[in-house]
């Protein structure tokens, strides 16, 4: 494999001594792009984007050359297994994703295909090498999957939902069921996860996106404890360098002591936590990914920049924070906010890691 | 006026002895009655439902029929301020509510109409007066107003939103400009809950239910430091007797300390948050109101119940603690699990509630 060049996001995640705090932004490779709507529309649809591993490595490549992100991310959907496992995944204009078939009872999940990763998302995996290769050792590649909660919404709901009813209902009156599904899905991830890394992946995240809509309680025992169980049997080192996994769950601020205790290296913190006050709480145990708001990207340039220093001044001196939104970016963004947002990490970040 | 014949609600508010813990819902008087759903259907639309003085009377003592709730809430919407600052509300079927005008600009905010509760919320007041004579002294009246915060919202974005791209624009670019109009908000709240205390209200509740969608800082610039403004111009009684305020931003989970100190006598808790530990964090400072997932009303009766013990036994010993659910009643959900959960307040908490 080709030496990596910059290191600085794979360090900042182990908290090891950096020169700057590292930054890249959740959906990088997105709607905000003019080059990536044109990537898109040559596609065909989003699904057949992901599936084709030359144009999903186009745009994973494409925010790299606009701007110096320490880090890409593989471009792909959060909803290839519950795909790959049958369901039918497929998007309507204007709405988010939906599945043809749902999964409510014993007879559905038994319904379900058998799945391995490799066979089964193979063009997850070509996607994986083809970017490695590419990216010939500029910045480390994140793999990524939705975590088994955060899955199971869209597959018990059927698509998007407000309240989560079918599911927690599931949760609630059919434990074993909920159990059941939620089990075979962290076999799926970390089975997807061990081969994003045999594939080229050099650091993971699993974005557990819905586990903020549960009770403190409930994310415990549905969606943490799964995450845990994912971790536990990834491998821990690919060509002799550690692979970290951050955690990252939307609305979990309340949550971060625990979530610190999953395994992960790595919590992503959403910007409704303070990130000074998220350091104090999980202390040496992890490092902290994170969190300026993605609408502060809407506001001017000047803006931007001071969000970003009081961000920097919050977590305060020392490695561990990795510079990120609290949210991935928002479609409408004019791209040169972006600049402003990775110049004034660039530029501002560096006291904060001189000797003392 | 006729003398209060329960006062528990009153009681536990002020954290003074009760006998057991009071219960009331969230949009307990909705459309998962179908008593309501025919009341609605006789009035019109939803605007002529809540300006009715009559119907609006009858879809509030409609739950108090079926449940021995402890409080009757005012029927109304929390958008009737903004609509009176001549926005033109008006609801899409099956979209949330939605404004002819948006204020994004200092000539908009000049050109919103002047506001005087009793002048031109008349038709609220005249629902307040009708309901408490109509309570005849049964169970407390609370009244209640959207937060400054949530109703800039829906008046910036023009009706619900998902990111909130164009307030957080205006808060983070123009801030003179959105506390302008917070401002004026706060002073048309505080004039509106004063005349609904004068019209009969016994109790108040301020809704911030997008306050959680900003970040911590935001948080306290933009919408607590408003709710406290409001609160200390709030009259503290009425016919000698205390006049207490719940404040409940959802998703404020994290922020419950400085909540607290914000002059309300309850804190209003959703069900991401152990109540127990919520406790905990506010000590003697304040009540708490809550906290059940609303979507365990979907579950068996046998398991609403022991949710219900669950969090009796997560608050504790003591008065302090008016059970409700987290957030509103869901539309969908079985009038008969509603029986369930207030039958399990009633029957499960006066073991808390007796001298040691």
């Amino acid at each position: 494999m080709t030496e990596l060049k910059n290191d600085r996001f794979l360090r900042a995640m182990l908290r090891q001594p950096v020169d700057r705090t590292p930054v890249w932004m959740m959906r990088q490779a997105g709607r905000y792009l003019p080059e990536y709507r044109a990537t898109r529309a040559q596609a065909g649809s989003f699904l057949d984007l992901c599936k084709n591993a030359e144009l999903a490595c186009e745009v994973t490549m494409q925010p790299l050359r606009r701007y110096p992100m320490d880090a890409a991310i593989l471009f792909s959907d959060i909803l290839t297994i519950p795909d790959a496992l049958g369901l039918g995944l497929y998007f309507e204009e204007g709405e988010g994703p939906k599945f043809r078939k749902t999964v409510r009872s014993e007879a559905d999940l038994a319904g379900l295909a058998s799945f391995t990763a490799e066979d089964d998302l193979g063009y997850v995996m070509n996607a994986v090498s083809t970017i490695r290769k590419e990216l010939n050792g500029e910045v480390p590649l994140i793999g990524f999957s939705g975590s088994p909660w955060t899955l199971a919404t869209y597959m018990v709901e059927g698509g998007s939902s407000k309240d989560f009813a079918n599911i927690k209902t599931m949760a609630y009156d059919k434990p074993e069921l909920m159990h059941a599904l939620l089990g075979l899905l962290a076999d799926a991830v970390a089975d997807y996860l061990s081969a994003q890394v045999r594939a080229g992946a050099q650091a993971l995240q699993i974005f557990d996106t819905w586990g903020g809509a549960l009770s403190a309680a409930g994310y415990k025992e549905f969606s943490l404890k799964y995450m845990q169980r994912i971790i536990s049997r990834l491998p821990t080192e690919a060509d002799g360098r550690r692979i970290p996994v951050i955690v990252f769950t939307k609305n979990g601020g309340q949550w971060l002591p625990v979530i610190a205790d999953c395994g992960a290296q790595v919590v992503g913190v959403d910007w409704t936590t303070d990130i000074g006050a998220a350091r104090s709480l999980v202390g040496d145990r992890v490092a902290l990914q994170g969190n300026m708001d993605p609408s502060m990207l809407f506001a001017s340039p000047t803006r931007i920049r001071e969000e970003v220093a009081t961000i920097l001044e919050s977590y305060g001196h020392g490695s561990g924070h990795v510079f990120n939104l609290g949210h991935g970016i928002t479609p409408g963004v004019n791209p040169d906010n972006v600049t402003a947002f990775v110049d004034a990490v660039i530029e501002l970040s560096p006291r904060y890691h001189q000797a003392d």
